[in-house]
């Protein structure tokens, strides 16, 4: 670097010092299992290990399940985790109890909403989706569509009124929007609140993938009337990989919403083993089958990170981390595109950048310590979890990416095969 | 107990000892964490704690989750985990590589594997089932039918071949049958082979849930030419609570057969994040979401407890304990009523009895340290994982039965609301 560049990177580690103080209450590193020295930006992936995981995981193993065996379903409380650990998410969501059950994929929870939005939204045969949304979204659309003769048309959701206005004049009306709180490649946070009262104004139901939102920012579920919710929780949510999804069906939906996928233990008496299917009472009756307890025991004590601290805070956290972030990388590495947006009412909790080296970029940090991940064809994305990351760990991933293109090293051009999970 | 009683017991303590020692080889207690002196007849709810479990997911979540981060899903073979697992299954239920695909419940699989028959065989419309399947099953196949338009018809497996062919000249021809392998309720072991025959005669499908067989007995799926398959893995499987399902989906169907849940882990080319589904090769296909990695991790470790013996060895033991359990129990126990076969060809891993106090005989049991459960009405439900198990366990039960019905103690008349989990 040259003098000048020496100039804005000393002022740079000022100001993360500076920051860094000022958010010191909010630093909740020590809540988490973190390898020394490593910046991790893949929380957006994959999330850490929180402290207690360790030791709830193993009682969960040796005592519940070695000793006390089939008694637990009882005994500790097992039966009930769904739905306790479904309460325990709800504040995170902005979503009273009640309404949130916990289980199965994302994908499967997906589908039961939108099939779900069928039984509620009978007349109508259109859903409305982002094009740009995570594949695996557009697949869980497509196939419910196909089942159900529905039309899937394509806006972005800030496109999304007109599109409503739109195919409502063609006699088209909406059944359902489906969206993304935050894009996951761009990091670009939508307008809930506005996109779901455009779709009430419609007629239409609003459903809501919180996979990179949830943990993250304030979604606010409950206050702006948001019908259906889908989210992993392995991601912001730090509940291990693969951990549990969860279902979201607002207190006001749950009598009249059917479930796609009936199992037992959504039956209104489960033990009575009746070979008829009634719904239980209450967003219960969207349990589907037997939950991965070890799973779900590590997600249950993962959110004791979250303990004592709300999620505007950790939010407050986030924008000033990403905010710093997006400063320093365009200060600092010449030739970044940032494509997350600067506004921080339109920001989610990552900091995307095109440049035409991505995967070399990605796989250079990481060997030197600083793991993002690379997004097809040409992004890195670093995933900003604030309660493990301080504004520090934001410059030494903007110098490391200097220093990566500085570097003398050849850039891995080749994204062949696999990378890393979303 | 009288003179004769005491006659009948030393005999049968004899009886024990000499049947412990000719099948002292395939006793693996030694391979199971279980409590000292605990004799647990509920494997076929949820299977005993396999040596090595505990360590294996200690590792998944202090090493691959907490230190190797998202890496894992290349570094630790995580992304290959439904079909790694899948394969190390597959023998047990003998099928060949391949056509075994692990991950989400029992409930969603079989959705699947009815879905996946409606796009083998879309001229057909009836369904032929069970009435006395477990609830599960019968809500699917009620739900799958009320989306497709199919009937479902009920009928023994026993009486399936003479209903195929009622069926077939009404011109109402069957799209599957869908049974499971062994009744939850009564242990009775249907005929696999000759079931699927006759629904391969009657050019139609057959779907098996080997929930309460795999592990226990020969199921035999490519020598049968079974279709689809599915089952839990935590009952004779041992792979702990909610430990992932899976689908066996025979080769010749895979190209053909439609996933209804299609998500971007069965995609043809997962990480080029396409927006239109196309689905992967063989039984990839079938991969729903993505799977929870600290319970798949447990189930994979379990698997060992199978290490070197082959499921036919189970079986023979199996067999010898279930006989020698039903005779102690009609010799032993005034009053009980054996429903699980005797003939070791209809009989399941199981010895279930109906009691008129059923559910105060499977409570007082249980606090003498034998651990069997309930199913209403009436029926005290002994599993049998022979692997864990002696006859000299058998006899245990038998006489705790027998000491619980000659007691003092009020047994509890109530079945309340919470029971066990099958």
């Amino acid at each position: 670097m040259g003098a000048l560049d020496d100039d804005v990177a000393v002022t740079f580690e000022t100001r993360a010092r500076e920051l860094d103080r000022l958010h010191a209450a909010t630093d909740l590193r020590d809540r988490f299992e973190l390898p020394a020295g490593l910046v991790y930006l893949d929380g957006n992936s994959l999330g850490a290990l929180p402290r207690g995981v360790r030791a709830a995981v193993a009682d969960m193993v040796g005592l519940q399940w070695g000793t006390d065996l089939v008694s637990s379903w009882n005994d500790h409380g097992w039966w009930e985790a769904p739905l306790r650990v479904g309460d325990a998410i709800a504040p995170l969501l902005g979503a009273g109890p009640g309404q949130v059950v916990v289980g199965d994929s994302t994908t499967v929870r997906l589908h039961q909403a939108l099939h779900a939005v069928a039984s509620l939204r009978q007349d109508r045969r259109v859903l409305l989706t982002d094009a740009a949304s995570f594949p695996t979204d557009l697949y869980v659309a497509a196939g419910v569509a196909e089942q159900l003769g529905w039309s899937v048309v394509t806006a972005t959701p800030d496109e999304a009124p007109a599109a409503l206005a739109r195919l409502a004049a063609e006699g088209r009306p909406v059944a359902a929007v489906a969206y993304s709180q935050v894009d996951y490649r761009t990091g670009r946070l939508w307008d809930l609140p506005g996109v779901t009262a455009a779709a009430h104004r419609a007629g239409a139901l609003a459903v809501w993938d919180l996979c990179h939102s949830a943990g993250a920012l304030e979604v606010g579920l409950d206050e702006h009337q948001v019908d259906l919710a889908v989210g992993c929780t392995y991601k912001f949510l730090n509940g291990g990989p693969g951990s549990p999804a969860y279902l979201y069906v607002a207190h006001r939906h749950q009598r009249e919403a059917a479930n796609v996928l009936p199992g037992w233990h959504g039956h209104a008496r489960p033990f009575s083993m009746e070979p008829r299917y009634e719904a239980a009472a209450g967003v219960a009756r969207f349990r589907v089958g037997t939950p991965p307890m070890l799973s779900m025991a590590a997600l249950e004590a993962a959110l004791s990170a979250f303990g004592g601290i709300d999620v505007a805070t950790v939010r407050r956290r986030s924008l000033s981390l990403t905010r710093f972030l997006r400063d320093a990388l365009e200060a600092l590495v010449p030739g970044v595109e940032v494509v997350t947006p600067q506004n921080d009412a339109r920001r989610g909790s990552q900091v995307s950048v095109r440049h035409p080296q991505a995967y070399g970029v990605v796989r250079a940090m990481a060997a030197r310590g600083v793991v993002g991940d690379f997004r097809s064809p040409d992004v890195v994305r670093l995933g900003v979890a604030a309660p493990y990351l301080t504004h520090t760990d934001m410059l030494t991933a903007a110098r490391t990416f200097r220093q990566v293109l500085d570097g003398s090293e050849q850039l891995d051009p080749s994204y062949t095969s696999r990378a890393q999970v979303t």
